[in-house]
């Protein structure tokens, strides 16, 4: 793959699915590894005419076994729940030296799809935590990545060099990289991330759904903090179905401690225990610091929303 | 107050409290209404060194009888816990045809207050629907009611004059005016504010708190979703504690429903029906679509935050 004395890095990355993330990808590699020739494969006859308008990937297939043929790195950005057909569609034509990876948002679920349909091959699992609500090639952008942690969950046995080379290859887009577990990371992002989904998905049909409150007047007044919720409650429902139906068990515990507190903070209010409610509110407010602190926000007010 | 002919207009506007939406208050008027004097009182002497150390009112008193003395419209920018108190604090000083209102979150709670303190006067309740998370006089800002919805929710029995005079008074600042009965913008605020900003206080409380992830973790991984609420989350404690005591049971309402289809959601990730769960978020995003044509947030992906 590459000269011996040189950093490993793959010369031929191809990328199933050319999604928000996909497509991020492809532009991210041609910013930052400009010599990294990158094959693209879309499911969807749609899809791959747009991504050919944006000269989105040096080579575009109309089969994944073509996109992945040379393939020194294949990044499967499916929904979670394709990952294993998916994978199965490329086993006969993947060659054997070609790490597999991905950008799947559940962990677990995924690399035990990933390991059963390419047992001979590394299998990299990985999820960027970095997105937005657009999906599509178009919504792709180079910089997704800056700044972002890219969580790498290797199996236990997984050889060094290939962990290596996918830790390498995320950072030189951009991101920060870190290794965890599998089953600790399904744990993490189903309250930094699937959670939080859940309950916007929630609230956002709650508030379409009310007979003393109509949509319009929703829509209207939504700047007093539900526009928020809208925003993640935008995303992908496809990717999302996915998500919940594979990292169930720790987004139905997250879900249960989630559901404790709001009963807590229910009684307070129905109880009228201003103190309860003031401490909680101030010990929230703190958390915010620290993301923004760490880099993981933006520090300007309203999330930087013009006001012009 | 204006001469005969022209539009009835306040010349001089007190306000009353002087954090995020008194400052905002001040500088839209000098920016808006230049030749309306605005004279200001805060009850922390040390907020109103800081708005004299930035000019923010023509005239910055040490009493809030001082500060309505002379004043034709008097603005309550005071938690609405503390609307009554703040009403008898100016009640022998304020003229007799000075025009109250205020900015208040809950409204029912807020009119039967002032019309209590002040039963003489004219009381045309007011809430802006626009804020940020941030407190104080040096997080406002001119243009925050621009293009936002401001609810007046006068009394049935109110002067059409004075109605007018505060619906003009919030136009002149680029606000639309709407109006309605101080109840239903309870129910109506209840579902798209309050009941986010609970929703956003208890999540954010709730992944600090974990044993299985570590408030590290919860920061680093938070774009996933999770930074999102807690933007929201870091808003003024004591405004939010009294909000959700005055709108009591409005929110206890909205919470019920949202925790009935939470259950129905939880149901359907637990015994994997992932056709509910595609066809809920499918409809929710639609919504957000509705808001941004509205004006009511950016088109931009992801609140329009940089990504460089």
């Amino acid at each position: 793959m590459t000269a011996p004395g040189t950093h490993l890095a793959p010369e031929r990355v191809a990328i199933i699915g050319l999604g928000l993330l996909g497509s991020s990808l492809a532009r991210a590699i041609a910013a930052h590894l400009p010599d990294v020739i990158v094959s693209g494969f879309d499911a969807d006859a749609d899809v791959r005419a747009r991504c050919a308008a944006i000269h989105l990937c040096d080579q575009l297939h109309d089969t994944p076994a073509a996109a992945v043929a040379d393939a020194d790195l294949v990044l499967l950005c499916v929904p979670v729940g394709a990952m294993g057909d998916a994978a199965r569609a490329i086993a006969a034509d993947i060659p054997p030296h070609a790490i597999i990876s991905d950008v799947g948002s559940s962990k677990a679920s995924v690399l035990a799809q990933l390991q059963a349909a390419l047992p001979q091959h590394d299998v990299i699992p990985a999820h960027p935590v970095a997105g937005t609500e657009k999906s599509g090639p178009e919504a792709g952008f180079a910089s997704l990545f800056h700044q972002r942690w890219c969580i790498l969950t290797p199996p236990a046995d997984a050889r060094a060099a290939a962990v290596a080379l996918v830790s390498d290859f995320w950072r030189a887009l951009g991101a920060h990289v870190e290794l965890m577990d599998a089953a600790h990371h399904d744990m993490v992002l189903a309250v930094t991330s699937h959670l939080p989904h859940l309950i916007a998905y929630t609230i956002v049909g709650t508030a379409s759904d009310l007979e003393q409150v109509s949509e319009g007047e929703v829509i209207k007044y939504s700047a007093g903090g539900f526009r928020d919720f809208t925003r993640i409650a935008a995303s992908d429902p496809t990717m999302w179905r996915d998500v919940f139906l594979h990292n169930r068990d720790a987004v139905l515990t997250m879900l249960q401690r989630f559901t404790e507190d709001l009963t807590a903070l229910q009684r307070a209010i129905r109880i009228g225990d201003g103190d309860a409610l003031f401490d909680h509110f101030t010990r929230t407010r703190a958390i915010r610091q620290s993301i923004i602190q760490e880099g993981q926000d933006d520090a300007a007010p309203d999330f930087g929303r013009r006001h012009d």
